[in-house]
């Protein structure tokens, strides 16, 4: 099988579908270097009740370890949404060579979606490219977000 | 003794020198509910090789064990460096009402420093308060620095 950004972005995918038990928003994210998977992580924000614990997060500490370097020089991230402010700090802050993400994110991506970290002229600008596998990516959240709302309404009115 | 923004900065301080024996940038926070300081936090990016251990993911995370939950609505935080691009982020992410920083950071700095994060119409925004103490925060950082430099120096010419 050709390991290309499409292998890749399903096996993060895969990795959003983790969340499903515990109500927390399907993000999945993988970090790759030198062709191999060296890290995964999923959006456990409210499994742990931690605010910091996006799928990006998550994957940037266990490469972190696994290189044993707060330096991912060399490393492409695969994430299915566009990252949050907090993310996309983290992925400049690490020195990711390279950022994949699926969905783009209007209302809280800081990738170009709802601001660009990268205009800010920071000392450093990973490699971006959105969009690959969009419509999967954002399919997860649209069935996540419907399930949602359908519990709140089952909630609020019991005979539904 | 009085407890307000200068106590609680020099506890930020106080915390910011935990960075001593590792080789991390002295950065100290603190975070304050109802007057008591529920959590700490201090650089250990190049301590534990990992990019996102700034002082105040470490304090948030703190924080949100300590009330178990990943909303830190009532909290301040007290830190010594104007967050960067992740920190702030992590400061929207977690609803904390406000922050209280000491140096400004022109270089890094998400909070107005070289961009301003609360400018991109976020869907959450903490009041934020400045220079407070900020000649002693300014110091630590400038006699880490002085040292790393003369440390480089020594190491490239060992006469010296």
């Amino acid at each position: 099988m050709v390991k290309n950004d499409n292998y890749f972005m399903y096996k993060a995918i895969y990795e959003a579908y983790k969340t499903s038990d515990s109500g927390d928003v399907p993000v999945g994210c993988i970090i790759v270097k030198d062709g191999k998977i060296i890290a995964r992580g999923h959006n456990t924000r409210e499994k742990k009740q931690c605010a910091c614990d996006h799928a990006e997060i998550n994957a940037i500490k266990k490469a972190n370890k696994k290189v044993d370097s707060w330096r991912l020089e060399g490393c492409t991230m695969y994430v299915t949404l566009e990252p949050c402010p907090m993310c996309a700090g983290a992925i400049i802050n690490s020195r990711l060579d390279k950022v994949v993400f699926g969905a783009h994110d209007m209302r809280y991506g800081a990738l170009g979606g709802r601001i660009n970290l990268l205009e800010g002229n920071l000392e450093y600008s990973p490699e971006v490219e959105s969009g690959v596998k969009e419509k999967e990516c954002a399919d997860l959240l649209k069935t996540f977000f419907k399930k949602m709302r359908v519990k709140e309404r089952t909630k609020s009115n019991p005979i539904i």
